[in-house]
């Protein structure tokens, strides 16, 4: 068991036969004090497809898009799925990731899933958005909680090996370009080889886009949308983060991420809040 | 009352205090067959508001996103409503459009929907996409059922004045560019003036922008997700989508709509079905 796969575990939960889960979430993912929210979309969707497995739909999601109620703390929780539609190719379903919290239980993330067999959709390939021009991983520079005093609480980037392209990583140094891009290379710490389950982590592991333009301040996901597109090679993961559209305390950033052979395996688009250093923020 | 604002007309269900709504789905907003996709993300984004603010929450619409578990025909239609979070400045909630079809209600859309007060997020403007280059309304094409075959059962186009930059309208001639993106200017037949309220609506109006791609076929939508982030000023709206990302029958559509002043007042991202003329397709 590796500790990504740890982390999403699930098993079914008494009773009620397919439709709902129990897991933990441990200490290793956290992002401060909070569980980073590309483990909870990750643990929804494996949920999502267990529970489509079960209704006879296609397991694998090739869509999803999560809302955040409420922050996620290590502990236990419980997936509650329901399926929306079967159809021959394409089904859909909702998934909600609750904890106990005080007399009940508190929603943490709730998504909608759109679920295909992958690989009836991932050849031929027509067109995809080109693979970044970046220096190999050796000549990247590595993100670690030792890089300063923001990344310190970061427990995720010792799961992670991360390396940024010298340059987009100019905010390291208070530096940044003010292009609004990341570009680098991420791969698990512990050797664990990517696959579908991980891609919903892998689209929200970058540090927030708007570090490139100078704001330097976590940035809280309102709503994200991703998709899956093909099943990844094993080896180094691709990924930039971009955004466009900045404005009264609210941005998009949007993901591509790319395997080892150059494919786009999945993409993503979320809206996010930021405190920009002219004080316009959201909460 | 515009023809706009009776199709998303919605009445307070009895003995369902601010939770359920009730309305009907007219004939002038077709598709084929099915009621447009896009009315039905304008419906529940104003379901969810009359029930967001009845929660106390800011009613207006900043993020959504929308699957639609079967097509939507004229007749009746319930929308129920869950608000899942109501927060200082950012809420969110759930919201479904469902329809009696044989001994029920059958679910046509569901959105997952994140509010807050939208002029507290739209300014000060920080970088947004730029405008694309077009020549004026009047030197445009407009599109129209008359057009062609399979313009002929697209009611929808009777409450438009949809202008394609005849740069990107040579698919109406066989001619498709093969770049993979649609410009146009867009407003309402009618002479209504463009608001919060049709944003959604504007962001699924256009032809399916894998006709410039030379794939001539409905795309049906299966998730589709957008963001509105300024009231538009009065006037024509530009509108432009582009895709990248085409394989296995799948395909990404990104659209972006810019108001009569040049400010992005909204963008989305959808997964589409496409039958590419090589035959790979989805369903």
């Amino acid at each position: 068991m590796t500790e990504f796969d740890d982390e999403i575990a699930l098993a079914a939960a008494e009773g009620v036969a397919g439709t709902a889960y129990e897991g933990r979430l441990g200490e290793g993912w956290l992002v401060g004090p909070a569980v980073n929210g590309g483990i909870l979309m990750a643990l929804g969707v494996h949920g999502s497809g267990l529970a489509m497995a079960a209704a006879g739909g296609a397991p694998e999601t090739i869509a999803f898009s999560a809302v955040f109620p409420s922050a996620a703390a290590p502990g236990p929780l419980r997936v509650e799925t329901e399926v929306l539609r079967v159809g021959r190719r394409i089904s859909t379903g909702q998934v909600r990731v609750l904890q106990p919290d005080g007399d009940g239980l508190v929603e943490r993330i709730r998504m909608m899933t759109t679920h295909a067999h992958l690989d009836d959709h991932s050849e031929p390939l027509h067109r995809q958005s080109p693979v970044p021009d970046m220096p190999p991983p050796q000549e990247c520079i590595r993100a670690t909680r030792e890089a300063g005093n923001f990344a310190g609480p970061i427990a995720i980037l010792d799961r992670l090996d991360l390396r940024l392209d010298p340059a987009t990583a100019g905010f390291g140094l208070g530096a940044p370009s003010g292009v609004g891009e990341l570009r680098g290379w991420l791969r698990l710490a512990d050797g664990r080889e990517p696959d579908v389950a991980l891609l919903p982590f892998v689209l929200d592991a970058f540090p927030p886009v708007t570090f490139d333009l100078g704001a330097y301040a976590w940035a809280p996901t309102l709503e994200f949308s991703g998709h899956l597109r093909a099943r990844p090679a094993p080896g180094w993961l691709r990924v930039r983060t971009t955004t466009t559209n900045v404005a009264g305390g609210l941005f998009e950033e949007d993901c591509v991420v790319w395997d080892s052979t150059g494919r786009v395996v999945a993409q993503s688009r979320q809206l996010a809040g930021v405190r920009m250093p002219d004080g316009s923020e959201t909460s």
